[in-house]
């Protein structure tokens, strides 16, 4: 097994015997069903490589790991009721498959939960890891709230839109990998850098995301391609080329945008070729590379030998290079 | 001014101070609302009167004080949309004023701040205080989720009431106590008894809540009286009179409880007068005296000067006797 797949047994026994399987069922049994339809662990494992790097007793590890995919898991719940999302993982919504009260509250109770697998760490360095949890958790909320409130405007900048995915998404990965060093022993110092790494990481996949939407290899990439073209979405590749485009593309590429055609094909096809006639592929894989490199920067910074840090620049390459 | 009104002044000029005033305003702006709408402040005030006992320094009480009453209406927020309530201290709710999925971004929100108040109290009295608060809000998502569950049983017994009362209402009360309490630097023990006088308090508050509904005065009682009876609401009296009566009145007694007639006042009259003749409100006096009297051995085991105690005899006095 590789190191990696180690982690995830090792996380995955300490899952299995932390089930929430109590009274009240109503309560608990939709906590129990999010955490397990699936999911690639990614965040509690990037908790557990990063403590790794510092310790080899990753037992006190387990716990914040466990916290980071509840909360995790608690963002989908309430994401997937304000999103109306009848799937999650392929399989049916929280709220789909009780209902909506039952959403709020079953997420609510996993936010607190969460809380409680943190606490368990040591008492010396709770003060500074509720510190940062807190301030992921904030920027998780504030992140949502701007993504909602794109919908509406007219225009987002590329800032915008990396503010916006940074704290969606980044903030819970740096958090994650910061939170890990601190228990595996980091200084404050490095495990400030590991979580800059996981930040730029996080924003660079993201953008990867926006990218194989449109681009990826239809037999390998999980979802349709093309999904976020169908549903408007006003990804990274969207706003660059509003950005770049004569009035008149942008004119159509809007009104393209506003549309939902029942045969989506002519609608994806078009926009598409407008992305390739501005290039975009290349201008948004050229801003994934300078958060890559600012990644690895952070990384460098670390005071750990190099050899030691391999095992995150693979996942950083996995995760990046993906095309599934 | 009293005491309670000097603490209250505190509280609020700090909670002005403390204001969430900030962007996104779609986020924030529900949570400046519904902390603003009115609401007795009674939580915060208890913990702020608890710390009072051990210490005349209370500034380092007011962060938690302030996150027990973002927590609580926090759950306001969430429970107004599961209620589909239009209308909370007269005013109108989160989710109306704005909707669903504002009261719920911003309830979590509220939830997650709660935890960046608590954790600004001392960092060695902050394991405990996050054991406690956690404990609380796990609670409180637990008592939630039994008032549904209720709903649709049968029958409901005595003891299954009061367990989803003091989940619900009176760990809160005790949890700001108890938190209230090792803030001022009381020992473990006296921070233990104090929460359970506010345990205690709490479920007699509650009873008194539930006999106050039918029996209270008309020009005094804040609600309409009869509102419990009018939304059917499983409360003790109609558990209790379930429980005391012969099959053929609590066979009416349920009839009558199942319907929604659009002029309540002959359904209102016929169930108080069951209740009246099965003695019900004696039953909840009662029992209501039985928790009071509880709290006050809790109180009295607490190990200062009996004299000191005085502001939280009179203020159990104030909760429980009072009939607005």
């Amino acid at each position: 097994m590789s190191q990696l797949e180690q982690l995830k047994a090792y996380y995955e026994e300490y899952a299995t015997n932390n089930k929430f399987s109590k009274e009240p069922k109503g309560l608990y049994d939709p906590v129990d069903y999010i955490l397990n339809i699936g999911g690639k662990r990614l965040r509690p494992l990037m908790l557990l490589m990063t403590a790794k790097l510092f310790t080899d007793d990753l037992e006190k590890a387990l716990a914040p790991a466990y916290a980071i995919e509840v909360f995790h898991n608690f963002t989908l719940v309430h994401d997937d009721i304000m999103d109306a999302a009848p799937l999650r993982r392929g399989k049916t919504t929280v709220h789909h498959k009780w209902n909506v009260n039952t959403g709020i509250l079953s997420g609510d109770v996993m936010l607190v939960q969460a809380y409680e697998y943190l606490r368990q760490v040591d008492a010396t360095i709770l003060p500074e890891v509720l510190r940062i949890f807190n301030e992921v958790a904030i920027g998780v909320c504030e992140g949502q709230q701007f993504d909602v409130d794109f919908e509406t405007m007219d225009r987002v900048s590329i800032p915008q839109y990396i503010k916006m995915i940074e704290l969606k998404t980044s903030v819970l990965v740096a958090g994650a990998m910061r939170i890990g060093a601190l228990v595996g022993g980091a200084s404050e110092e490095d495990a400030y850098n590991l979580g800059e790494f996981g930040r730029n990481i996080g924003i660079a996949f993201q953008l990867q995301d926006d990218i194989l939407d449109t681009f990826g290899d239809p037999d390998k990439f999980g979802k349709k391609v093309g999904g976020d073209i169908a549903q408007n979405k006003k990804t990274f590749l969207v706003i660059k080329s509003l950005e770049l485009s004569t009035p008149e593309i942008a004119q159509r590429l809007q009104y393209l945008l506003s549309t939902y055609p029942e045969d989506e094909t002519g609608k994806i096809k078009e926009v598409t070729a407008i992305f390739d006639y501005l290039d975009i592929r290349k201008h948004a894989n050229a801003e994934k590379e300078a958060y890559l490199n600012l990644a690895y920067e952070h990384l460098k910074a670390v005071n750990i030998p190099e050899s030691k840090k391999q095992p995150l620049y693979d996942f950083a390459q996995y995760l990046i290079h993906r095309d599934i």
